[in-house]
């Protein structure tokens, strides 16, 4: 079935069209037919592009609500984590990264950016295949038919000081020359769902002359990924060092545009916020992540008057929804503020539907891929809504977006499609069943080791 | 089948029981008996009491997301729902209340305690049967199992300076004469899932002595509930005309106890929030309408050190969930303080452990029913989490329930019994289909209106 075109109405940056139909080729939007006779009348959008993903931490959602230190905070958060990254190897990332993968798409996103540091062998020396850890998030991607954008991170030092890298974090280094091998190795298997960028983990993890040396090994344009400004105590190292914020300092000092996007971005003066907005960057905001950790709230409304984009993503995967995403992105301003919609656009959107365009806008830039638009040239790659849903009950067009994220509780996702293909049908991935049963029993023994 | 006995795990106040069955008779617990051989092997727990709910609002759920005004608010949101309330009738009523029980019940909910001030049709007169809109969420709690506490509400004037009500809240009001006949009509159909308590609408919708009047008439030891401090602007009003804070004042005149619920109490002092602690009385929060109407948060730290009982509530029903309710009472603390696992109990209890303690704890208080802990001669309403969902790959007793409420987005609750019954099994509620069928159609001509 290479065809769209049975009375679904179709989102689009202007709104709902019941008009078009979509003809799909080589897993991208031909044209745009007209509609064909009635069908199932699914409300039809771009599927979701997730922006922050560390594939592995799936199997340890959960098990960090435990109190293990008077002040818990991200860095005793960063305990458990680093404890349970150490018992990865290629097979058990593989198969937590198809189970997440799985979970996403059947939640509504179709393309995430893995952010990825899990290098090498638990004792930090490479795996005899550098790129294992790289093939097994490739592996999973394929098994289950996600959109990926690969960033393999440049992570070199311990702190801003520039201390060596920990026994527990041996295994997220590289030197610059095995970096950019690294990378050209995976852009050399780049297809049609696959594109390769790069990430620098933090500014306290690459040093300036290692960014600015990479950023001029590297091709023009690919996508470029950094955590910037997650905690306040990363603010204050930067400034004791560096003599600047975080953003303040990566503004002047990288060639931060388009391509760029900044992960987290909590902690923000009014000037980080408009100086990110005027380059072109993204926000990669995640806000169940940065909800569980701890760290704060974007300044949201401030950063959309100055017209920035922005996008979400799951990150430490505690949740795997752009609805829950979405709707606490919102909800956080509203706690802080005691006002309701917030996030409204300029153009009498409706909160839901300003969330939304945002978040689709930001797809390409941030993934370096042809998503987050319905349109002839671009990915074959949308979520069908079920239309037949209780929460959809006497639905208007202006109002489907707003019922999806601010009602209920049920994933109203049906269909998903990537290039095309139809990788969930009936809520579920086409996979769901083999996939959950290898994941249960590799989380199993990786939790019990 | 009237056992659990399948060598599932029991959830207890002491941890889970691995040698425990469920005998039930009557709807109760009659005992626990051995555990018989290896079964499915769920997590069973008590179910959670929904401690606040408008059955009503579950047809706005997700309408209000729209700027109506440069500044929205709880007051401008007042006016949309004030709209569609305007639009319910009996037989609307049941059908849309339906569907949030079954809702309820397949999300873990096993009672609700339902603040019902839609008394009267539209124009405000009394229906021909006074109490037809009560029958209507009896009617609807029979249909779906649920286990209902309902709460005739009683609303007087429209503010603080005892104006009368306006056209809109007309359909809300009852002398006091006429409020009690409702109550001993209604008090005379209690069952075995039905009890009638009573709740004030707000201090500044029953005057001072209509409360104390009522009091002296309504039978000891009933449950009595209240909307108390959930905005700033009732703070202020009530200073101004009671000299006085709202729980301040409540503190101060109204003979609170264990029988007492307070609603929100959002905004408190650190007097206050001792206060209702030492009184015995619960706070039913709900975090995430107390979000969703930018409300604020309550100061939940403060009052677990006070040893202050709490639940959760669905409010106005954008969620229906208590994981969502309970994960979100957490990560508001979490946002606004910066620090991780903030409700941490004395016991070394993790956050989930002592958030789900806590609210199973308040149920029998505030529902004023035998409900909370599976124990002999206390209702048998429980919920069993599906052992073979992903989210509890190598699970241990441990981390069960920080898994059910900190991991993903799936509802885990696999079965849900009432009063022994089985109203929910693989998921769904036995009439789902029947149910939302009449729903759609019910909300689609509701809002067509």
């Amino acid at each position: 079935m290479d065809t769209l075109s049975d009375a679904s109405l179709l989102w689009t940056r202007t709104g709902w069209r019941g008009d078009a139909g979509l003809d799909v080729a080589g897993g991208r939007i031909a044209a745009q037919l007209p509609a064909g006779p009635g069908g199932h009348g699914d409300w039809v959008l771009p599927g979701v592009p997730n922006l922050h993903s560390h594939a592995f931490q799936r199997a340890m959602a959960g098990l960090a609500e435990r109190q293990t230190h008077p002040q818990d905070s991200f860095w005793t958060w960063r305990e458990t984590m680093y404890r349970i990254a150490a018992r990865f190897d290629p097979d058990s990332l593989q198969a937590v990264a198809a189970q997440l993968y799985a979970e996403m798409l059947e939640a509504g996103y179709t393309t995430v950016c893995e952010f990825h540091y899990l290098h090498h062998a638990p004792d930090g020396r490479p795996y005899a295949e550098p790129a294992a850890m790289s093939q097994a998030l490739i592996a999973a991607a394929r098994e289950t038919g996600i959109r990926l954008t690969l960033l393999p991170v440049l992570y070199m030092s311990g702190g801003f000081d520039r201390r060596p890298l920990s026994a527990r974090q041996r295994r997220f280094g590289h030197d610059l020359d095995g970096f950019l091998r690294l990378f050209e190795a995976l852009r050399a298997g780049e297809d049609e769902r696959l594109r390769v960028g790069v990430a620098f983990h933090s500014l306290r993890a690459v040093p300036p002359e290692a960014m600015s040396a990479a950023l001029a090994a590297l091709p023009a344009g690919i996508p470029l990924h950094i955590h910037v400004a997650e905690q306040i105590g990363e603010v204050q190292d930067c400034l004791a060092v560096r003599n600047a914020r975080p953003v303040e300092w990566l503004l002047e000092h990288a060639p931060v545009d388009r391509h760029w996007t900044l992960v987290h971005a909590t902690h923000l003066t009014a000037e980080e916020t408009a100086g990110i907005a005027a380059s072109g960057a993204t926000v990669a905001i995640c806000p169940t992540t940065e909800a569980n950790l701890g760290d704060g709230l974007f300044p949201l409304r401030a950063y959309l008057d100055a017209g920035g984009a922005w996008g979400v993503g799951s990150d430490s995967h505690i949740s795997v929804s752009p609805v829950e995403e979405l709707r606490w992105l919102e909800y956080g301003q509203r706690l802080h503020t005691r006002h309701r919609n917030i996030a409204v656009g300029g153009e009498g959107d409706s909160v839901g539907e300003t969330l939304l365009h945002g978040t689709l806008a930001s797809g390409a830039n941030a993934s370096g891929q042809a998503v987050g638009v319905l349109a002839p040239g671009m990915a074959a790659d949308w979520i069908a809504l079920d239309a037949q849903a209780p929460a959809f009950a006497g639905a208007q067009p202006a109002d489907v977006v707003d019922r999806w994220l601010f009602s209920g509780n049920r994933n109203l996702v049906r269909e998903v499609r990537v290039a095309g293909e139809v990788v969930v049908s009936a809520g579920r991935h086409r996979a769901a069943e083999t996939i959950a049963a290898r994941y249960r029993h590799v989380v199993a023994r990786l939790l019990a080791d």
